[in-house]
Order: structure tokens, then sequence, then C-alpha cells
């Protein structure tokens, strides 16, 4: 056996930020010098973020990328990490310029780099691209076909990419024929509701298949919609859990790994091998350090709890605000405060994620706000310390009004409009971000006001159905004093017991409430996430046990909204099926479930 | 030799509509059988409409449109067409539910049917799966492996779909090796600009390879951002062009073809071949009727020159905003008239589009509007009989600026959304769809407001730069009097001349001009057309012959404006590159070209 002290650098970077992703790579590469690592291993595509989307088919930001990681190498060297390997994700391309019909512009690769000594020693891309739900990598990846296997302290490494491990043969099956000594994944994995877990078992199902120990890496951050939660892990040849990282926050996993010797007789050089999945892979062999160090004393284990759902929910939802304000360079945000519990929410979201002195909430009093909406507001303002502004629209509907004859929804929708026009134009003012405060329930269903409630920057709880929101409020309240990186520390429950319990209403009429236009959201929510998140057909509905008149109302609703999801801003993605990237469907539905 | 009378049927279907897409096949196959046609072909994707996009994925929908098929056979039969083989394009799936990781759910296929007798003959798929530009097919659909060989009137025809011509080997390769005497392409080839050539030089070089005659449906109509123009046409098998429709209305072309008669040896059953794309595909021989026809007289032979330019670009957005204005549901539209060339283009197009009676202009003017504005927008109404009215803007402003104190781009952009409101109003009140009038260059640089003046429904010349919505305004007025099939017939010059010559303005803060904010457009629109539809890095403009400075000023327009591009709703598409579907980039740019 050798000993192996690997680190696991569960980092945040930005997409296109070469530079400052670059800057993250040294600074962790040190931490992991700092704390005597062998090895230092980023996520999936490190150096140009994740996900790349159609940036990956610009030519001049492919080069931008490979330019970049030669000059990192170069500078980790210059800066004396040039000792330390540093394995890490970047954008490449096929070498030679071959234009196939149906292949991706310019042949881009989901790549992996090896950096040791001022050069880039092996280059290896994803063989497995996944091309479901968020994913379209077909439409910008080609596959790999390499197999990089790297002699470290006498430990055969082999490295590979994230949906590598989620697929039948390929890279796995591969590792297994190399009878390398650990199977290192670099990975870029979104967050998903209850996701962790099932990484877990499939990171032990791989390091069985793979015969050896099995390291995973994984990016944290918001990235536009996506939040990735980290959950870095190792497991040992038999599917044991060794060490975890915990999850949506930086974290550098140091573990010190006792892993088998590797055979002297497997030489460096390229071995072509049957993939069984109908390709082969060359098996890429490098020795760096051929010998095991003398014995040295391990550290003690980092093993983080996975946190509960509400907690993990509500910690995704702070982290993709938080990142999409500062990745897209604002410092503030405004947003409406009305009283009811979905903008109560947002505004708790948001000083969490940025301080509540960077928060601006407006109070928009209409003729129809109760003096309880007004009043709840006013003590969430308070309890929290947010900016708070009140700024009555009653004289703004009545020069509308004067010009125009309107009825029923029509007059409802101007109500929500001009409100959005004031936080819109303060928005424009004074450089804030609009936060926008509709739900998943709202969004599936189309109850919002297009360029009304529904206009902003970024929808902290756009997929997150209301029963949750009620649930994250509670929770969230639970959590006074509790000192967590993804809380501000309020000493006391930021939300008030009136928000919560109140019944929901739009307070767009005279004694509106919710219930008049939609199911009760205890009927609503089921059918909502069993339709829209796993794509029940309406006999599927029915069968499941669902109301048939319920389902059909439902269905109506939703295949109805489709236009106006549409154009809502993005928000942090929490579950396997949401609108937009994921759910693309036609914009005319002539067809409808019945 | 034998003789053959094929009729295409380009028509046009919508979208999810199974019914409606039906009732069309049976009614053009009538046709086809009275113009005594021994074969009719319909496009691809007939009957469940394209593009389907991720509705492909849902299993009632599949399930749904494979027993429309099946009733469409029976029905064909029981209205007396059962005798008339029909090709037709369908939803299908793999037999097999076989689930496999990275597949698209359910095994959704691009799939071709023969009906006859009451019956399905054979099925099969696309083999070429597009997967750049707007098509995303790897992630909807998996690849057919089949060729169908049916004989009709003694001789074999082969049918591939759409993609199928564009690759090398597969399906054309096999129609070679099968020795079939006509080879019927069934095709959803949406629009674009000098598209028509490519298309035709294309059929040309497949029927070379094929050695046979090729015949091209193709699809007509607006379906949400696409426009297919129809130009069906029949090649010999030297690539001789025989028959060509007109473009962008439904037409059956039928012609009459002196084909070789089919080897008789060559009987029904099944032979698999190798494809000479690493994959094998099957030939799959039918015999309707066995022997040809007796000798009969031909008919003339329709032939269509294709449009001009600006004639075929005019076309497409006409027919793209009438067929989503009725495939929406919709019946009329609203749109602010400025007095601009925007808004005055959109407003003719919608004229030609739906009838001017249909046309709701809202002349909104406020205390920066000029005389001329006004005047001319009035003009322009009166000219055309669009139902034109004027809400003026001053009061809702004032009654704004009551309770905010705004400056600059804020009380500029607080014009343009209080202009929206007013327009969405009118939608919600009186149920028509919103047209906004946002061009290309504009959209490009981000020069307009978000919820402003580029809210609406749909964006009929969002994909027309600067330059050519004039040429487009000139040419308009030079159709006066003139009777096509897009044209409203007006008999004297839609547009004012004042409309076309004035230098452009947004008219929110006094003598503001367009060239305060944005290069001139002549300078702007070629650096676009680079930057945007070619996707060239500074370098690359640069080296083109762009002036530097110009180029960086672009390249920093259009990258800070990617968000604002998102938000934008739905518009004819006319060129390679667009917003959205097909230029997909990250919504956080912190790369940005230098």
């Amino acid at each position: 056996m050798a000993q192996l002290r690997i680190a696991l650098a569960q980092v945040n970077p930005t997409v296109g930020d070469l530079d400052g992703n670059a800057d993250l790579i040294v600074e962790w590469t040190r931490r992991a010098a700092d704390a005597g690592a062998h090895l230092v291993a980023f996520p999936e595509m490190m150096l140009a973020g994740y996900p790349v989307e159609d940036l990956a088919l610009r030519a001049s930001f492919v080069e931008a990328c490979r330019r970049a990681l030669d000059r990192l190498a170069r500078r980790l060297a210059d800066e004396g990490l040039g000792d330390l390997p540093v394995v890490t994700g970047y954008l490449d391309r096929r070498p030679v310029g071959l234009v196939r019909s149906g292949q991706p512009a310019g042949a881009p690769l989901d790549a992996a780099a090896w950096l040791h000594g001022g050069e880039v020693l092996v280059r290896s891309a994803k063989h497995h691209l996944p091309n479901y739900g968020v994913f379209d990598e077909y439409r910008i990846f080609v596959r790999g076909d390499r197999l990089p296997v790297v002699r470290v302290n006498g430990v055969d490494v082999a490295t590979v990419i994230c949906e590598d491990l989620w697929q039948d043969g390929g890279p796995v099956s591969v590792t297994s024929a190399s009878r390398a000594g650990l199977l290192l994944s670099i990975n870029a994995s979104p967050y998903e509701r209850n996701k962790d877990d099932v990484r877990l078992d499939l990171c032990a199902e791989r390091a069985r298949e793979a015969g050896c120990a099995l390291a995973y890496v994984n990016m944290v951050g918001g990235q536009d919609e996506l939040v990735f939660d980290g959950d870095s892990l190792i497991v040992g040849p038999d599917g044991t859990a060794l060490a975890r990282a915990p999850q949506f926050v930086e974290h550098l996993l140091v573990a010190d790994l006792a892993l088998p010797a590797a055979d002297p007789s497997a030489e460096p050089g390229r071995v072509p091998v049957d993939a069984l999945d109908g390709t082969t892979i060359t098996i890429d062999r490098h020795v760096l350090t051929p010998d095991p160090p003398p014995a040295y004393p391990v550290l003690p284990q980092t093993f983080a709890e996975p946190m509960d759902d509400l907690a993990e929910i509500y910690a995704a939802l702070v982290l993709g605000t938080r990142d999409y304000v500062r990745k897209n360079g604002f410092r503030s945000v405004v947003l409406g405060l009305s009283g009811g519990i979905d903008s109560a929410l947002v505004a708790t979201i948001a000083s969490d994620a940025i301080g509540p002195e960077n928060v601006h909430a407006i109070l928009l009093p209409s003729r129809y706000s109760s003096e309880g909406s007004v009043v709840d507001a006013e003590d969430l303002a308070k309890r929290q310390g947010v900016n708070a502004r009140v700024v009555p629209i009653a004289g703004m509907v009545e020069a509308f009004e004067r010009q125009l004859d309107l009825h029923g929804l029509a007059a409802e929708n101007l109500q929500a409009r001009i409100r959005a026009n004031v936080w819109m134009a303060l928005s424009n003012e004074h450089g804030h971000l609009v936060l926008t405060g509709g739900n998943k329930s709202e969004l599936a269903t189309g109850y919002s006001t297009l360029y009304g409630d529904s206009a902003g920057g970024f929808a902290p709880i756009k997929d997150v159905f209301k029963l949750t929101v009620w649930d994250l409020a509670r929770w969230r309240n639970t959590q006074a004093g509790v000192d967590l990186p993804f809380l501000h520390p309020f000493l006391h429950e930021p939300i008030p017991e009136a928000i919560i319990t109140k019944e929901p209403s739009a307070e767009l009429r005279p004694d509106q409430r919710d219930r008049d236009s939609l199911p009760e959201y205890t009927e609503l929510d089921p059918v909502l996430a069993d339709y829209v998140e796993r794509d029940m057909g309406r006999e599927a509905l029915v069968a499941a046990g669902h109301d048939a008149g319920l389902v059909d109302r439902v269905i109506r609703l939703v295949d109805m909204a489709e236009y106006k999801r549409r154009q809502y801003p993005p928000g942090p993605k929490i579950t396997p099926k949401n609108f937009g990237r994921d759910r693309r469907l036609p914009i005319t539905n002539a067809w409808r479930e019945k």
C-alpha cells in the first residue's frame, strides 16, 4: 500500500471569468500545498465556468480558455506550486479542425488537464455527454476518448468527468482494466432535492465497479439558474464513505488515503481498450512520482453530515440569489413588499444572501391593500433592518383610468404593472437588481401579471411550490440566532407570524382571495408536482389518485400559462423539472392534455 | 420506364393540433385524388406539427399522435381515399420501452408512415438528427434505422426525412444500394435568407448520389419563431430541376414523372445494408402496385420562380405574424404607433397579415413627441385604414414623477413602460395580441426598454436589421396595387415617405437621436451581422476590415445586452443566427470579447 494525501477543492468559479477562475485555482492550490497534499483536484470546467452553453461554440472563447490554461500552468510553477500536481476542468477543442456536418462548431471538449512543473502533462475530455433536463451537451461538445492514468506517490490515479460516472461502460469500465489505485472524478453536478444520496450511492457503485477508491469533487455556488451544492466525497473500493465535505460552502476536503501501489510493469504510453459501450478508449499512462513516500501520520478526517431537506433548499435559494447578484455585478436589490408570504420570504432570502443593509423594500399600497398588509410589511422591514419606503400607487392608477376604461382582469393587471414600473424605475435610478416574488405554483398556473409582479431580474422562489414557501418561512423563523454561513444572524424571528398565517390574496380587487381563482394549495401543489416535474399525462394523474375534475382544471391552467412562464426571469433551480431550459414546450400550445 | 403522377402537398399544420392536422391531410389527399395522383406526400411531422420541442418527451402526447395516425388511415379509407398511397410525417416512439441513461424519455421518433387501404403499411424514422442552430433533436429523438422502399405503379419509391439529405452516408447511400426509382424526401425545413438555392443544389447532388429522381416536399407556414417557406421541388436523376412549387403559400405540386420500372426480382422483405456512416440500415420492401399503368398523357408542369430577396423576407414576416396570431387563437392585434419607421413597418406587416380592420394602432404622444411624429402616425393609420386611437401619456408620467425623483435613463424608461402599460391594458381589455416593434439592431445592442417598447406577445421584425427595415418599407411601397397572397391590396403607398426619410429617434428626451447612443446604422449593422450571425471574435472582425474602435464598441453593447434579449417575445426568424433558441449564451456574461 501507498499513502496519498488528496485535496478536493470545492470552489465557486464564474462562467466566463477566466482570470478570476485562474486566481481561484492558484489560491486553493496554495491552501492544498500548505495542507501537505500530494494532489489537488478542481471541479469540471473550473477554468471556463459551468454551464457555458453556446459560449463553447465561440472559437475566440475556446482559444482564450486554452491560452489561460497554459498561462495557469506556468504561473503555478512561478509561484512555487509546480511540484504539486493539479487536476482541473477547462474548455478545450479537438486538435484537428475537422468540420463534420452535425458536429458542434469547433468541436469543443469538456476537458480535464493535469498540470505539473509549469506544463500541461495530459489532457482528456468527458466521454459521456448528458443531454437531458438542463443539459444539452450533444449540442456544444464532442466526446472524449482517452483515460489519463498518472502515477503519483506510486499510486495510479485515473481521471474522469462528471457524467462519465452516471452512464454504463466507458471510462469507469476502462479504469477497471487499467488497475488504477484511485478514480478521481471532477464534477459540476447541480443541486436537486434529495440528490445527495443518489450521488453517494452512485459513487459507491462505481468504486466497486472500478475496483478502487473514488474521489468525487464537485463545484459549489450559484450560476444563473443552477446551484451547485458541493458535497464532495471519497469512498473506498468497497463503496464505504470515507470523507465528505459540507454543502453550499467552498471547502478544501483533505484526506489521507491508503491505496494499492501501482504495478511498476505498467509503463508510460498509450493503450487502446474496448470501453464496453461500443467505443474504444485509450489509456494514457504517465509517471510523476514512481514510488510511495515514507510513512507519515494521517490527518483526522472530515465527515460532514448532509443537511435536512428544508435547510438544504433554503441554502440553495440563498446561495443562488447571492451569486446571481454578485456574478452580474450588482451590490443591492429592490423588491416590492406586499405584506404577503411570497415577498416576505424573498426579502428574507435577500437579507440572508447580501445583508439587510443592501435590500430595498418598497411598499406600494393601493386602494385595495388591507391595513394589515401595510402593517405586516413594515413589521418585517423593521425586524430585518432592510431599507423600506412607501410609494402609494392610487394617484398613478387614477391617471391611467382617466384615459382608459378598464374592467376586471385588465384593471387588476394595471395595478400590478404600475408597481413594476415603480421598482424598475428605482432599479434604473439606483442600480439595484430587481427581485421578483412569484413562486412555482403561481408560475405554473399563470396566476401573476406579465410585466407586473412577474417582472424583475431574478426570481429567488421560482422553483418553490406555495406549500414549501410556507414551510421555508416557518423553518427560517426557527433558525433565529443560529450561526450558519447562509443565514444572517437575526436574533429574533425575521418573518412576522401574521404574514405566515394570513390567507393568501393578490389584493387587486375588494376581498380577493387566491382560492377564488385557484384550487386550495394543498390540492393544487401535489397535482402540479406530478404534472410538471414528473410529466405525467391526464390518465396517469387520475390513476395516481388525483381527483379527475381537479386534474382537468390544473392541466388547463398549466397548459394556458406557457407563454407567461417563458417571460419569467431566471431563478435558482431545486427540482428535476422546472420551466424554460429543462421543460421546453412549443410556444403555440394547440395540444392540451384531455 | 413507368409513369408516376406524384402530388406533393405543401401545407401548413399547427403544432399539437392533431385533429386539425388530420383534417388537412384528408382534405389535401382528396385534392391529390381529384388530380389523378398515384401517390401523395405530406411534410415531416405533419400530424404532430413541427417543431414539437419537449412535447415529444411527454408520453401522453406521443400516444395521442400514434392513435391519431391509426384513426387517420381508417378515415382515409372510409372517405374513399384508401387506394391512394399517402406518405406523411408523424411522431412515434421505439416499440420497446427500453430505458437507457442519456436517451430521450420514451425514445421518440421523428417518423414517416405509408398509409394505404385503411392501414399503416410501413413506418420509418429520421436517421440523421440535426443538433445545431434551432435544432436540438438529439435531445428529443432517437435515430431511425430503416429505409422503406414501396412499389407504386411498378416504381420503387424510397422515403427519407429532412436531415437525412443534409448529412453524408445513411439513408441516401442505402437508397442507391436499393436501386429505387424515386427518392421521396419529406421535410420541415425553415426559411433562411438565400437558403432556397442551397436546397436545390443539395437535392441535385443527392439525386445523383442516389441514382434516381428526387421529390422534396416541404412544410409551409409560421410556427412560433420558425417560418417554413415551402419551395417544394422535384429533380431528375442527373440533378435537373423538373418542378418547383411557389414559396410561402399552401400548394399541391403535381408532376408526371417517367421513372425506371422496378426490378421484379427485388421481393418484399427486409435486408440490412451498411449505411457507410458507421451504422446499418434495413431496407424494408413492400409492393402496392407491381406493374406500371397503361401510358397516359402528362400534365403541363408547374415551375415557380424563387422570389427576390426583399419579397421573400417580407413574405416570411407576414406569414410568420399571421400564423402566430391565428395559431394562438387571436383575431386582432394592438401596437404602439410612434411615427417612426419600426412601428410603421410592423403596422404594415400586420395589415398585410390579418387585414387593417383587425389592427389597433395606439398613438401615445408625450411631452417629447414631435408634432411630425403624431401627424405621420395619423397619416399611416388613414392610408391603411387601421383603427387608431390617441392616448396622451403626460398625465400618467406626472403621476409617477409626483412620487419618484427620476433622472436620465430612469426617466426615459418610465415613459416607455407607461406606453407598454397602456397597450397591455388594451390587450387585456379587448383580447388583442400585442405586437412589438423592436428590430434586430436595437435588440442586439439593448437599445430598448425592458417591459417598455420591448413588451408584447410577438415581435415581427425581431430578426431584421435596421437597414433592412428601411429597405423593406421602401420595397412595400413599390408594391401598392400588386396582387400577392401575402399583401393587402392597398392601392396607394401604405407608408408615408416622411416616416422613411426622417432621422431615427426614441423621442424620450428633447432632441434625442439614435446616433447619440449608437453608431450610424450603416456602420453598426455590418459589424452586428458578422458578430451575431457569424460568431466572429474581435480578432476576426478586425481582420475582416471593420474599424477596431467600432468593433470594440459594438461588442461591448452586444455582450451587455444579453439579459434584455432573453426577455424578448418570439418573432419570425429569417437568418441562421438569432437570439434565444439558436444563440444560447449563459446569463452571467463575465467573458467579453476583448
